[in-house]
């Protein structure tokens, strides 16, 4: 058995301005499983996720004028956000992507939501993408 | 046991110059698992795909320099070309979507790769990102 297993995309986030708009075309029109809506105060965005395990999509939309979502999308208009890999060893993710001249948005990982370890790359390092690593806890 | 299970995001496309540096950044520095290495003649590009089943990544490099790809990566950089999900009934999400005013770029489903239909919406019916709709055939 691989040990990789729980390696690869954890999801997308998607930029949107109305959120309940946006939560009416991807789950009633596209069909997707709405798993839950939630408000993640730090980010000043409210998020609806959708499905369950690696490959979800989330659709973020800020709450309050000012947060980087609300100037991402005045700069950019709606769309894709970032992707977020999870990976192994995101110390040394980050080491190796130093080492290949990619620019860090953090130096050091965050705190994320479940007891996880976040840290964003710039898109210049990912090809054009704005890339969240994240390392989850070891499930046991 | 639901039914939909094979539904939800089946794949994120990413347009990049050269995939072979491209390659190296995704699976040996970001450490995803590169799957498959194909070229897709009709579409005028080169394919690196990473995992298997839903939630892949694929990196999509133009094999010429005017195909759709290379006119993407000229005129926004490089970056996410297009979302594909994994729909029950191909014809159904996209009579509901033109229902919603959203424009389809596809009037009918088009062959897919291994029997699936396909049919892209354009951004502007899905919150700013390309969205490939794809119905595989059922499995047995």
């Amino acid at each position: 058995m691989k040990t990789e297993a729980a390696k690869g995309l954890d999801h997308i986030a998607i930029a949107v301005k109305d959120l309940e708009a946006a939560i009416r075309t991807y789950r009633d029109v596209l069909g997707l499983e709405l798993a839950e809506v939630e408000e993640v105060a730090e980010q000043q965005v409210k998020v609806a996720i959708f499905g369950h395990g690696l490959g979800r999509v989330e659709l973020i939309s800020p709450t309050v004028a000012d947060s980087g979502v609300a100037r991402f999308i005045e700069k950019r208009g709606e769309g894709l956000h970032h992707i977020c890999i999870e990976v192994e060893d995101i110390e040394g993710t980050m080491a190796g992507l130093k080492a290949n001249g990619a620019p860090l948005l953090d130096e050091v990982p965050k705190a994320g939501a479940g007891g996880a370890k976040v840290a964003f790359v710039h898109p210049k390092g990912a090809c054009g993408v704005l890339i969240e690593l994240r390392q989850g806890p070891k499930s046991t």
